[in-house]
């Protein structure tokens, strides 16, 4: 009996960028490369490789560029770099990247401290940067962080991202992904967000990027799905949080979410053990246990036993 | 101006009973006492102080008489005890509980392996239980395990526990906690049963009781608020589970779905930092940290600088 058509539902690993980079361990090139080229084999279709920031601020991606020079690609994956500006936008060029993300926020407090520049600063240089990509045939990722509440500067507008939005879709952006950087949002939040933003942007031009510092994560998942976004970042293993720090930071796990959406009836195209195999090699090289409760479950032989 | 009323929603915090008995920690009984008097404080208004079976079964249970007999009570909460038959049932009395719990399963598996016992051969034992108790003014809760899926014998169907709910019931229990004990359900399956059980229940005999093995507790509470249910079991902490454990078991942690619902803009008579000294002052007690991620977020200061 055939299967009914499953609605895809398209996730971004984020890991060997947004997670490493938050990581204290110094996890080595090769190992960086195999965990990339096992994302990549376990079917996700987007991954972030790294970024081409100056060493000096994020030392763990210094290798990014050898990193792509090592891969062996898949015309299945898009492979991204996240770039600063035009000096990191060469290097990720010259790399060979298929995309590029650029980073700002929705609070001005956000981006002084991080990128040292206002919001209308940032984009304007990003304006050249995405005039030089799109130029040379490479597709623009748009980031925008702190969507609910900024460290600095207490809880962020719906209008204020939503702005943000606009201008970076007026850059070409051919996605923007939207970062609950601090991981406080609920899913009351995600809906006030949401039902600002799918007034005005299709649901395929939004990503939901979640972290779980407050165990929301999954939850927020489930209530964007419901409000019809059907792109997420997550990152393998939780990568970026430590599960007992006094504060675990990381994105999202890849697995629990693959776990949650594939139950709620979505295809990912993903293979969660392949996933889980990823995320175990690369733990190797960090200094505790990964986050991700799916991973741990699965390692643990819960996957046949529980619903098979 | 005044704030419009909110509306209630339970939590009863099972923590002393199914977050204990699931450490390997032994925690003196003078411990139990002001976790419990801390919980109360912090506005919990249905405690599970313990259990009443043989402690050749359950060791860190043993102490329950004594936990009964040093506590001071609120007459704000609700006292329960777990009892497993009438002899426990006898104990139960004499300490002085408000309630008792009776545990049975919606999986004959399961039943058999824990309890020793079918289904029916448990709701039999459990009439007289009942009856005793209803004589002695002493309510009833009843607890169904395995709602989704047995560990022993693969998913489980939501008549299946629709039978034993209405069971229950007719044993005149004033509420049924619905328990996802190996903690693989989803949205998805949370919305299934629910469709069953609502139909023939009212929302406030229902009361969902989550694991956070798969990490989908906080998204199955918050589906379950959607579909009407006000009733939650959590343990403070996240006790139970361990954050680095191969598979965490542990019941949803207590802050972490106050922090839900309370954002959801429901009210429920809880203060977060009140549970949260109370988890950390029973932390001490135990061979690794806490698992509830909102407990640590707390812990780390970012309950002001967050929402502040």
């Amino acid at each position: 009996m055939a299967e009914a058509a499953r609605e895809r539902v398209w996730i971004t690993e984020v890991g060997p960028r947004d997670g490493l980079q938050n990581e204290t361990s110094h996890v080595p090139t090769e190992a960086k490369v195999a965990f990339i080229e096992g994302l990549v084999s376990a079917g996700l279709p987007q991954i972030e490789v790294g970024s081409f920031v100056h060493p000096r601020w994020v030392p763990q991606m210094a290798d990014t560029g050898e990193v792509f020079a090592q891969l062996t690609r898949s015309p299945s994956a898009r492979y991204v770099a996240l770039v600063p500006n035009l000096r990191g936008y060469d290097r990720a060029h010259a790399a060979g990247c298929d995309a590029i993300a650029l980073f700002t926020a929705a609070s001005e407090g956000f981006t002084a401290k991080n990128i040292n520049m206002s919001i209308d600063e940032s984009l304007a240089a990003f304006a050249r940067v995405a005039e030089r990509a799109h130029a040379d045939g490479i597709a623009v990722r748009g980031y925008v962080s702190t969507i609910f509440a900024c460290p600095y500067g207490g809880r962020v507008a719906p209008e204020a991202v939503a702005a943000v939005v606009r201008r970076l879709r007026d850059l070409g952006c051919y996605e923007i992904s939207l970062g609950d950087t601090i991981g406080v949002g609920t899913p009351a939040e995600v809906r006030r967000l949401l039902e600002v933003l799918l007034a005005e942007a299709a649901s395929d031009d939004l990503v939901m990027h979640f972290h779980d510092t407050w165990g929301m994560a999954v939850a927020n998942v489930a209530q964007s799905l419901e409000l019809g976004v059907r792109r997420f970042d997550a990152s393998a293993g939780g990568l970026g949080g430590c599960p007992y720090a006094r504060s675990a930071t990381g994105n999202v796990a890849t697995e629990d979410i693959l776990y949650l959406i594939e139950h709620l009836g979505y295809d990912t195209g993903c293979d969660l053990e392949g996933v889980v195999a990823a995320s175990d090699a690369l733990a190797a090289h960090l200094d505790h246990p990964l986050a991700s409760r799916v991973y741990r479950a699965v390692a643990a032989g819960g996957a046949r036993g529980a619903h098979g």
